[in-house]
């Protein structure tokens, strides 16, 4: 067996023997097979896709490159949430500790932001103090602790992912479902969860555009999650505007402090609670979904998930005297702001255009080593479907990059689609899966 | 313009531009882009292919990535013959004098073995002394000297060429039909030549099976020479045999004084003749093809071409007292016989197992940086088409390693088809196509 020969195989369609996955993906983490070979061995995938047999047994061999946590001491269920990507989507931060003020365990591991979409770990980062590098001990204690914790990937956590996602990254083979459902599925079964909510964003701002392939992706998460023991359901919502009404860092985190504490309504609200509800239904606490929504619902009115998400950022070294008082946050040093032309309806806010410009403004990265700049963002002051007022402020753009400040104006500008007439209502929350798609 | 976006166009579908090819190669030539980036790009260049614009401009870059040879002070036409590899495949050896001692020059770079093919400058270098590393001031001084030159690539021709072959090789990005011809034109147009023809093998020992890609070859391949000002004309011809009775090095050599010495008939000296001639004809020295034939017949026959090649081999350092008395030569130390175990006529011998056979005996390379033992080979007393007779032998293997004669042995006797009736007569020259398959 060589690599020259399972990426011959892979290349001519032919499906792979779990000791040919084993071989090239044990191989790559131990060097002894090169990148050169790997990123072949990808691109070959990217075109010949796999099978259900092969991608699941890819996900397992990703699994078993490193440790797994074990949460089995917790006695209730440990439930997650794994979003594919967007542009302003903050929901983990509020969900998190939302469903744990429910009692339910959500051991969260998260990741950063790369293209035009943004990462929960950089928005929680922007918190001064806050920790997100954590040991499996680490995590484990905090879990036992508090019920739940956000973090980042450890190195000790599926090796082969990441070494892999950062050649996929800069070889074009990240939009591949047996590679996207591997490098997921593997982080979430190391996590040790019962049950684990899938947020599948589709639309302009999403990498996945399309509903099929969106579809497609929903199915397969499922049956690997099933046939690996996690209960498993997915929603398709919603990725052509951006999600609530801020992007960048520490501008999402001031909208999660908003929403924690009640005051927000819309979309980012409707998808959080949406999530929250079948979160709690896979962990028991409700008895149906919408029962699980109206639980968070009070949770969100009565300020406990607002105190919960104090104890986690506490707990992780956050300083929650930002939370609490803001306005002693640092500010950018330039803003400018666009107001409407007309009278009129917002029709959609292009999410990628969005996505790119907030990266422009320093609050993403161009490259993995870029610095991110917690300051920088965008604050939309109406999303799709809102009426527009001649003189009224559409956006705001929030920068420390002086020479960013026109193009971003410009782009933003060109990315809002302003017209007479009020546009059609639309669905935020597209479908709902879960193993019965299978069936 | 990025690598990265470069690989996503291509992966999608997408036409390149000149200046993105350009990107792509001399980025990667000058190492500012790696191998891993190289690599993904040629594996979707095998699946999404290239339109002529882009494969002729890849070729060009590839071509411009180095010097080319000036041969332009020499007044006659300069022919060369490319062949896209197979089993013993020695015509060049033949070929180079004998049209040379028509008065065409022939500037001849050729490759080595690898995998089942063998290689011709192998065979060559098979003649104790016989040198094959040229700079392009020796090459050119040869030419302008005995109007003949057999070498290999210099570091100094298609630099862009040597570096993406080593990455397809291992990656299993070879048998792309723009890959393969930016390859071999980029070559021959640095070689400065006038005319070329084309020897495309088809069938299980040649790396083209079918004969519709080998087709779809032939026609890029012309339509790149001609928009470059190379005549270009190409033959099909059938390597589902090995050609001739020889498979190795030494032992191909005295298959080709044999044949210098007009002593063979068959498949070999038909298709070696048949390509001669179409070569004397492109450089004008025949009135057709069937001319060019002839005139080669008489100069095997009547010792010029022997002469010829007596003379390339002595300029090039080779030890002629060798070839004039081949008992000379060292000696395998391991043979063994097959005998005919009933009357019958051959149907056909794969010539895919042959080429295996002779790499395990010690002729041909696994790696690249393997040793080649010249005496290693496979006599094949009979070809496709012959009677046999029981107890005659049908083939003798030569090998230095003993552990590798019984599974040889046992590979060769399964790839010898043998049955009670005559088979059908085959064809050795499929077809042929000139410029006139462009309209």
């Amino acid at each position: 067996m060589t690599a020259y020969e399972i990426i011959t195989r892979k290349r001519d369609g032919k499906q792979l023997s779990d000791s040919e996955i084993e071989f090239m993906i044990n191989g790559f983490v131990t060097n002894r097979i090169p990148k050169y070979q790997m990123s072949a061995f990808l691109m070959a995938i990217f075109f010949n896709g796999m099978n259900f047999h092969e991608l699941n047994h890819l996900t397992n061999v990703f699994l078993n490159s490193g440790k797994r946590i074990d949460l089995s001491h917790l006695k209730n269920k440990k439930i997650d949430k794994h979003s594919t990507g967007g542009v302003g989507d903050k929901v983990s931060i509020i969900l998190a500790p939302l469903v744990a003020a429910a009692g339910v365990y959500v051991p969260m591991i998260s990741g950063r932001g790369l293209g035009h979409t943004g990462g929960t770990l950089d928005k929680l980062q922007s918190i001064p103090g806050f920790k997100t590098n954590y040991s499996i001990k680490e995590f484990t204690d905090q879990m036992s602790k508090i019920g739940v914790c956000l973090a980042g990937q450890t190195d000790e956590l599926v090796p082969a992912d990441k070494k892999i996602y950062a050649l996929r990254d800069v070889t074009a083979t990240v939009p591949s479902i047996p590679l996207i459902t591997a490098s997921i599925m593997s982080k979430k079964l190391a996590e040790g969860i019962d049950g684990l909510v899938l947020d599948i964003k589709v639309g302009k701002g999403a990498f996945l555009t399309e509903i099929s392939a969106a579809k497609r992706l929903a199915y397969t998460l499922i049956e690997v999650g099933e046939k690996n023991g996690v209960e498993t359901v997915a929603y398709l919502t919603d990725m052509s505007n951006p999600l609530g009404n801020t992007v960048g860092n520490w501008i999402e985190i001031l909208e999660c402090i908003d929403c924690l504490q009640g005051k927000v309504s819309g979309p980012l609200k409707d998808v959080t609670l949406q999530l929250a509800g079948a979160m709690l239904f896979l962990a028991q606490k409700a008895e149906s979904i919408q029962a699980g929504v109206e639980q968070c619902k009070i949770l969100l009115e009565n300020g406990t998930a607002w105190q919960k998400f104090l104890d986690i950022v506490s707990v992780q070294g956050g300083d929650i005297g930002y939370l609490e008082h803001p306005e002693k946050y640092p500010k950018a040093k330039f803003q400018k702001d666009y107001y409407a032309q007309n009278d009129g309806w917002i029709h959609g806010i292009n999410a990628l255009d969005v996505g790119l410009a907030a990266v422009e403004l320093g609050a993403g990265r161009q490259k993995v080593n870029d610095r991110i700049d917690p300051v920088a963002g965008i604050s939309l002051h109406a999303n799709r479907g809102a009426p527009t007022k001649k003189g009224e402020p559409i956006f705001t753009i929030f920068t420390n990059r002086k020479h960013s400040l026109d193009g971003v104006y410009t782009r933003l500008q060109n990315a809002i689609d302003i017209k007479d007439d009020q546009p059609a209502a639309s669905k935020d929350i597209i479908q709902y899966f879960d193993k019965s798609c299978l069936a």
